[in-house]
């Protein structure tokens, strides 16, 4: 982990510092990672600190090895700095975390925590609309059907938006796991979609650098997913399209096109 | 502020470590103040750190002075440690705090929150039972008739209670202000309600204590309301009996009995 | 305090997220303010949270009235981010901020410490060089003449930095404060030293906008030194240049050449 | 590390709330663990919240596998409550755990500062007088001669304190590793040493409780030095007698006694 949050040239720590292509320039009102070890359960570290002065983080990241995990840093929308608004939000396998915002949340914040699963309910330990937007896809499905669950939660919160006079109220770059697989989405209702990166198969990488010793470390099956590329090598990175949906596993990954689900009615 | 929150021989500090008379020895999860000042809304300092090592209050209780204010050492019973979740908690003019706890508050607490008036539902910030209360009192008409707003909530909980088979819900001494007056309740579903006591009537202690410097100083209003005696001075205390309502206000206070109201129908 | 730290256009909160001039960007690693209330002791409050995300700090400067306050964004330079390393740094009737850093810290560290007068080395909290320069400046002399106090702390730096092979140790802009008169030096030992300013007189500027409220209600007395104008006003605010002294006080304020006093021998 | 941080009956978790044996009552001044894992650095993971309401260490504890860890958790004795100040302290392959204080800590401070090693000076991060007892035995050789050096630097406070009028200033039962063995040492000036405990061999423990699943679990080579038993099991503990020097490592332990030597001449 230490490789990919401290030590890339514009690493996640750099990007608490200042992101380049996002309208928050600070990313300093906490951060989290979530890591896949050896037990069933995922393990999730949150700090309210911003990310770059976290010691503990320098450490967990130098110790912890895993095959899979999701970081993240934040800039809060409105809700309180604390860490269970920090992502990433966990539910048994899932860790989720989201990088955007529910535009008009105030106004559609009811209606949505309405329609979390009564058995989920009690769950939900903050504030953000980004927990809420978790809750709803375990809601609709994540466990059984990924990307439609994720897709009906879209079209739910785009159906009360519209309800309640919000028109585009979904801005999300997001990623959730279940330790298998990494599923990650851009999506915005409006024009404008949070950008999302993925680096190039592993492979194809070290043969553009052979000279480079790092990326000479890295597994066939190598793959990062980022808000921001973590450096600037020419051929490292790719831009997934907005709407749609990318799908890492073992073996090849997927991409495919992600549209929101109204409800039924 | 100083005065009470630290000097005192058994001070909130005091209580924070070593609580006598409640089930929670320590309460050292967050601690809180509300006072009223010279600006219409009160004031508020909350923080998670436990209150005897939080060097910021020991700066706040010397320099602050204030006729009317709530202090609060919380013992989290389920709820995370987070600023959000310590008392007071505040709206307009309102401060409220609370000692005790809904029983079974996980089974209940979806059907509490959707009892909250859609248009105070945005303000609840945390996650505890107590602060849930406070909105439902709010709901209930706190504004306009305070002691029969706080009845209908209590008697709301309790329904909620009976129907969802929690036959016992509320343990509850709360305090809660509008800058003029102080309501005091002591009141719990079953047969043990927390413990809640008044300072006496500051002329009749000075009568008993004419020697003591500290009591000449109190004016003929100075009123302390608490969970547990901050001294043990004979003829000091006077211990609130169990369902019964405190209006600590310039003039005469006023004892009254509280009794639940529970919803028509 | 209020309408300094929060409302002004480019306010310290604002220049916690950006400033302007300095070579760091955010300021995050904390802050704090000190005032003068009614004690003889000023009160300090002073908290690790970047200052734009504390919501007791939004409390405190509505709540609190003071005739003199320090206030300070911090952007640690190595040192750990915790409240004993936050400004201002107090000792009896003093408060010092500071802006700036010793270069070659851990070089010089020990031997500064070793200067600090032994009755005043316990009460050293933090490891910051900022209130390191404080101890040194108590130890040479603050409580009786402050600005050779600080002339000589300046010196004495700049003598163990050559000693040790730190050319130019020292970029400070300082201020300090004992309730009565503000000092306020802008020096550094090498070519370039932070900004400084203060606002202009408060009847000349009030007489430059005479239909401006805000400017209506300052004292004739009423001035604001800064790093950075808290906003765009032309004729507001005048650069106090380097190598300079500012004594804000009762009556006419003064402005001295500021020079570092190497000790003797 | 879950099994005997959070799982045993009087666990660290338990003893932070309420300690049996010792003068505090509540160690919820923050706590920390130190591991060795797959790097030659040992992890840390430090905080200054209580123990028990920490979420981070749960992970940490459930998630981190180690052969080797020591945990803590602190009551302060008069300095800040910060991460800097909380164990175990770290440097190159030690990390280090103390249990109890140094009398008269003011007043001989500034002396056993100025003792520490000038390398060795500016890697003092914190304020507390443990910290300095692990720079001081690092001064003394701790790197070469463990035991030695733990008795010089005892033998070096001792003499400080002897010599600035304080009789007795040592209380410690403390703990240090170097990733190889965990050196144990329980000592006082004074006429009573704080607790210290060590399970006794894995082999016959097991043998006395043959149906504990638990018990079965441990390796042989499984050991548990502690300030309090984790639990009431009879045969499970053995107390280290006061002036003494446990030595947990690969083979055979050994138990030695322990005797400051103070400084030549």
């Amino acid at each position: 982990m230490e490789e990919l949050v401290y030590n890339a040239s514009h690493s996640l720590i750099e990007q608490s510092r200042a992101a380049r292509f996002t309208s928050h320039l600070t990313n300093a009102d906490g951060f989290g990672i979530g890591w896949y070890g050896t037990r069933d359960t995922p393990g999730v570290y949150r700090s309210v600190a911003p990310a770059w002065s976290d010691r503990n983080l320098q450490d967990l990241c130098a110790q912890i090895e895993s095959p899979l995990f999701l970081a993240h840093v934040r800039a809060a929308t409105g809700t309180a700095v604390q860490q269970t608004n920090c992502h990433p939000f966990r539910h048994g396998r899932w860790i989720f975390v989201h990088n955007g915002f529910i535009d008009g949340y105030a106004r559609l914040r009811r209606d949505l925590v309405l329609a979390v699963d009564p058995e989920l309910f009690d769950r939900i330990e903050g504030t953000t609309d980004s927990e809420l937007l978790f809750y709803l896809a375990l809601t609709f499905g994540l466990d059984d059907e990924p990307l439609p669950a994720l897709e009906r939660m879209a079209g739910f919160v785009e159906a009360t938006g519209r309800r309640l006079g919000v028109d585009d109220p979904l801005q999300m770059t997001l990623g959730v796991s279940d330790g298998e697989r990494l599923y990650a989405v851009r999506y915005a209702s409006g024009d404008v979609a949070n950008s999302l990166y993925v680096s190039n198969d592993a492979r194809d990488v070290r043969e553009l650098y052979p000279e480079d010793a790092r990326l000479a470390r890295l597994s066939d099956e190598a793959r990062a997913v980022v808000s921001e590329p973590l450096g600037d090598l020419p051929g490292m990175w790719r831009e997934v399209p907005p709407s749609s949906a990318l799908i890492v596993q073992p073996g090849a990954d997927e991409e495919l096109t992600f549209a929101p689900r109204p409800p039924a009615g």
